[in-house]
């Protein structure tokens, strides 16, 4: 089987400024034709360390996918770096100098000289196309191993490397077949889980199953390995039925399901709609399920009501329950879930009201104090929940419960 | 001058299935220390390649710090890795695995065997103790060189890096000073920007000026490197001012701050709140501006009014308008921020109204067209715009654009 490994070059990577996002991408894409990933390297623009890095790679692995440093500044210089890895020369090459000169000009823009730097390539390398940007990546065969260098944007990258890379990899494909399915829960920790899980994670079984953790979300793998598509499948299927007898209604959703997918999956299924009143969380709930395409076929009205006056005036907040039980209460969640479905007439509605930090805690409703209400034709529920950690936390996880809860509800009315 | 190598341990990491921001975080707290990160390593959870990728970075830095493989699930061999590298045993630690017992009770939670994984550490190592979580972290020296090795969850490895790694460090520390100060941008393009820089960006100077984009968002980095604080300072100083010079206000910001945080500033300055009202990005205006702690000083309403309907009941949008225009028109946004900052009583009110995609588009309307009103005490400017690439992108540039707009307007009411 051959394998990979992932160069992502940048100092904006190794100072910490700049997460990189595009090894995952690539390593998830990677799998699709069997290759995996054995390391991913993040360095910053230096010759001696790209040359150096790609020689440790190249001990490593079959295909060295580099991302990154292909720029128009002084400080993109992994053509430098690749060149002194093979042992060959820079050379100018007057037509993709030309295609990016057509690319400014197509744009609109003015071409500086400063772009010149990009038509320079290691002698040998095949040039690939960007059609998103004004950086041509490259392809060099060296020693039995290939080299793809990209550019660093993700747009520009993950384009160039499905019409350029993909092409590519089919044909050095060994007909192995890696299949990942992803379980996802909710509810339960970490050591509970694996405990459910019993023998199931089993270090030298196939299906591999792993276990990882974000944000009280807890994913299990299912990664079968076979010499074709339906043995892989088989052994998928087999262990994903053992696991929703274990998990039932734990499981939320698989695959690259978030929340938001899965509630949006099943109000569109059942025809019904969702309104939406947010406090502590400021948009964020609305924010998510209007993250899916076509939100708009269930999700209609949202209210941030951020002050007490914006709870009153906008959705019928009674401001002597406001004095009585304060903004973060119970009483109040449950008459912003009645207020925005009533207004927004949908059928189910969700409000939250609680105090995400870091100020604004008291001993008696301290940081971290949530109150969720959803609401449906027969009634609402309002539950009391106490998040840790920092704002960005309790602010996500309220959203994740909310979104959870009403998942809960609406398959429950549907059964 | 001391350097580091930063390990991230996780099969889901060069599975690409989850994003490693543990490297990013730590490289920029290192930087405090003035001990730069030369390579992050991502690989598996494989013993042999723990402790191949220790001796590599041991060839590069002084100081090694590993991340993640420490849970208490079959996969979590991080500690095996380090035990195989420095050439010792585990041995099961009693103090260690009575405080993971305590750590359950005080959490209510239930024990489990699988927890025990948890208290074997390698033979002379220094045990690190974790108070967000199960995992104990655990300290090595080994041939001259500081292995740190700690859990994967982010909340809990920065609280344990701050309170255990971090007085390590200062007392390892050599005296050079590295500063960094960012420089954001925002109208220009990266090019364009590259030349404006003339010989500012050259690779042998001190200060170091770095480029990166993200989203539309330059990002410049003016690196000093000096003997006292002091002199690292002038430094940065003395390239700041050239570049304030040069940008004007298509600078933005600096360092950590984003468009809401800026915005949040010259809001709570002058007195002023901020209504939102928004369609296409469905609430991610109002998250934006709620994720900085405080925002309810200055931000009171917001309404996501994602169909026709909401615009017409909650803002009071005409419905002839809409019938005329359509909803994504210039006329709408205008009545959507005029609307929102009547009923809000709030000085300013962002509007925004356009088509996300990936459907929804025409040929007189494409994907991508976003109109954006912004209203003071004083008139109702709208703006077209027409971004391009997905969804994601078109509503965070969106939202970008409606805060620098904002920005713009309400730095001008101040002169």
């Amino acid at each position: 089987m051959k394998k990979a490994c992932i160069i992502s070059v940048g100092n904006e990577l190794i100072s910490g400024d700049v997460v990189d996002t595009n090894s995952s991408w690539i390593a998830k894409r990677l799998l699709k034709f069997s290759v995996p990933v054995v390391s991913i390297f993040k360095i910053g623009d230096d010759v001696a360390l790209i040359s150096d890095t790609l020689k440790r790679a190249a001990e490593q692995a079959d295909i060295i996918i580099v991302t990154g440093g292909l720029g128009p500044t002084d400080d993109d210089i992994t053509r430098n770096g690749i060149t002194e890895f093979i042992g060959e020369d820079l050379y100018f090459d007057d037509l993709a100098w030309q295609k990016i000169e057509s690319y400014f000009k197509r744009m609109g823009w003015v071409c500086s000289d400063k772009n010149k730097l990009q038509a320079w390539f290691p002698d040998g390398a095949q040039i690939i196309d960007n059609n998103l940007g004004t950086a041509p990546g490259f392809k060099v065969d060296f020693d039995g191993k290939i080299i793809f260098s990209m550019p660093g944007v993700p747009s520009e990258m993950k384009r160039m490397f499905a019409e350029s890379v993909e092409p590519e990899l089919e044909k050095i494909s060994d007909g192995t077949v890696i299949k990942v399915k992803k379980v996802k829960l909710f509810g339960k920790g970490e050591s509970t889980i694996a405990e459910m899980l019993g023998d199931l994670m089993t270090r030298d079984r196939n299906p591999l199953v792993n276990c990882t953790v974000s944000c009280g979300v807890i994913t299990l793998y299912i990664i079968a390995t076979a010499k074709n598509e339906q043995d892989a499948q088989q052994l998928i299927d087999s262990d994903l039925k053992k696991l929703q007898d274990i998990f039932g209604d734990i499981i939320f959703g698989y695959d690259e399901q978030q929340f938001e997918n899965v509630v949006g999956d099943l109000l569109r299924r059942t025809g019904k709609t969702l309104a939406i009143a947010e406090s502590c969380t400021g948009g964020l709930i609305s924010k998510m399920i209007t993250d899916v395409p076509g939100a708009s076929e269930y999700f209609t009205f949202g209210w941030v009501t951020y002050s007490n006056q914006a709870k009153i005036l906008q959705l019928g907040v009674d401001d002597e329950t406001i004095n009585k039980y304060g903004a973060v209460s119970a009483e109040v969640a449950g008459q912003m879930a009645i207020g925005a479905k009533a207004k927004s007439g949908s059928d189910y509605a969700i409000a939250v009201t609680g105090i995400a930090g870091p100020d604004g805690g008291t001993e008696q409703k301290p940081v971290g104090l949530v109150y969720i209400g959803i609401a449906d034709g027969k009634n609402c529920d309002v539950r009391e929940f106490k998040f840790s950690r920092d704002r960005e936390f309790i602010r996500l996880r309220t959203a994740q419960m909310a979104l959870n809860l009403l998942r809960l509800k609406v398959s429950l009315n549907v059964v």
